[in-house]
């Protein structure tokens, strides 16, 4: 009895720490998905991952954003149908219903907007929304998953882009070392990972990347002190509006899992972390940090890893005689 | 007390009936995998799917093995480094360690001998099994899992192959309502379907096709009794031995999951399982067999799709700042 009083006289005080750090802090815990349809989200998952979804039966969602690889592919742009390289680097997937829009310049206004566009992007899957709807409705199984979810017989790109997205707002990361932290474990974080989030703080850069995902929700200019130096022809927002403000404008990218999602920048330029905290912090924020610095932050930036999704791997319905064969050569 | 003496006779009954059956049946029930050393074959699961062991870090042994996909790519040829099309059907991973020996010409004598060959190959994963084994022994968690494994510190080829062999071993897929009615359960194939069974063996399609894995422990010449007409170049075993009665020579593969694993023939020039049942039996065995027959066939086909195998998409461990670099586009 004695004992448990401790115990609860620490939950609550653990409990009003996290209170009140929560209020101060620019950086909030994920937490986990809430499913509300879990026949629409397997559904969702299994479309994910099926190659037939490209005109070469060997794209899938999965293949740019692979969940084995924290969503992401490590590359510095994609290899895309016919082996075509892509225009600009692959973001995770992972807490990706946080973003405040998709793609990097914006141009998709959620993850079901996003979704329909490599599936019908010449140099990614190479297909196109019929085809694709044609593919699906020639499988007895996604007839039935369908007609299950939507209770319609008419199977349509919406209906596919829907479950796709329903199935990615489970795709998010909690329990880092750092929510732990966040919510009140004094343990969960070492000394010198501290260091590196007061750094983090002190350095600015938390001005843009703040919230529960770290970044995502807003679109900066990369290159506010100094120009960022590229090859990748790529305007940013600027693509998209044709004004010159916004030239080089670009979404903030999450820096939830960022351990695991080199190489950095919207043209993957820099593998390393700490090279890449080092370019922000010069080229953002007009700071040039010290070895040590850049070594704490990057410390801190690693405990942003948290539980990667975990689920069986999905079986596909397999094809029927009706179904249009992959074109992976013509 | 009187109702478990009949159940017991029951299953008595059960048990003769298998017994008898097993006995006297060309096939027979393939039992699950039991894993000695689940260290050893979770490391492997993780190589397989790890896409780090090609020179694009693109391509995994998942690419054409796709274990959501039956264990195939579903094309007539694979898909490889730079878009090369590979020279002949990738054939299922699954049950593949009931093989007499592996690829269709028998060249790799085992599971462990095969994982080696794709990795180097320029026109499949296009890596050096030298660079490969850099890039593994540069990942501060997969020296880790090798050390534990293999209580050594030096990471090789062989104990590359040997923890993917060791996870591909447990690829089989029991269960299948096949083999529950080989087991005793009556109710398990329709009447179509055991018509189908008996076809299958009276048009002398167990010839080549018995044992568990229905296929897979002999060569056989496709095209024993008529010519089989293709445009792929492959000599079978004589590509091997140089001799004229290898030609055509190939490994008669598995019927299991046969539902899942089209396009069909070492060339994957026919989609539909009709087709296939309906070359075989003219070209093999000189029978012209009827639709009818040849929907009974299939429907028995059907009955040895077994249960896939399911675990969680592993987590691969990140590249360190010492990993080499993928190079895809170059």
């Amino acid at each position: 009895m004695h004992q448990s009083l401790i115990l609860a006289a620490g939950l609550l005080l653990a409990g009003n720490a996290w209170a009140m750090r929560s209020g101060n802090e620019p950086i909030q815990p994920i937490e986990p998905a809430t499913v509300s349809d879990a026949a629409k989200v397997e559904l969702g998952k299994q479309l994910f991952f099926d190659p037939r979804l490209s005109k070469s039966g060997v794209i899938s969602c999965n293949s740019c954003h692979n969940l084995s690889m924290g969503g992401s592919d490590n590359l510095p742009t994609s290899v895309g149908h016919n082996w075509q390289q892509g225009p600009i680097n692959s973001p995770t997937v992972l807490n990706s219903s946080m973003n405040v829009a998709q793609f990097w310049d914006g141009r998709a206004k959620d993850l079901q907007e996003q979704a329909g566009g490599p599936i019908a992007n010449p140099k990614e899957m190479g297909f196109s929304h019929e085809q694709a709807v044609a593919v699906v409705a020639s499988i007895p199984q996604y007839r039935e998953a369908f007609r299950k979810v939507y209770k319609n017989d008419t199977i349509t790109v919406a209906a596919i882009t829907d479950a796709i997205a329903a199935f990615e707002k489970t795709l998010v990361t909690p329990n880092s070392r750092f929510d732990r932290w966040l919510k009140g474990d004094q343990q969960a974080l070492s000394p010198t990972e501290l260091d590196g989030y007061r750094l983090f703080k002190d350095t600015g850069c938390t001005a843009c990347h703040n919230g529960p995902a770290v970044g995502g929700n807003s679109f900066q200019k990369m290159g506010q002190v100094a120009p960022y130096k590229t090859d990748n022809p790529a305007e940013g927002v600027a693509g998209l509006t044709g004004k010159d403000v916004d030239r080089f404008k670009f979404k903030v990218p999450t820096l939830r899992n960022v351990e695991l999602t080199y190489p950095y920048f919207h043209d993957g330029a820099y593998w390393k972390l700490e090279e890449a905290v080092d370019v922000m912090a010069r080229l953002q924020l007009g700071r040039q940090l010290r070895p040590d610095e850049i070594g704490k932050i990057t410390a801190f930036l690693k405990t942003l890893t948290g539980e990667q999704p975990s689920f069986p791997l999905p079986i596909l319905p397999p094809s029927s005689n009706d179904t249009s064969r992959p074109q992976p050569f013509n």
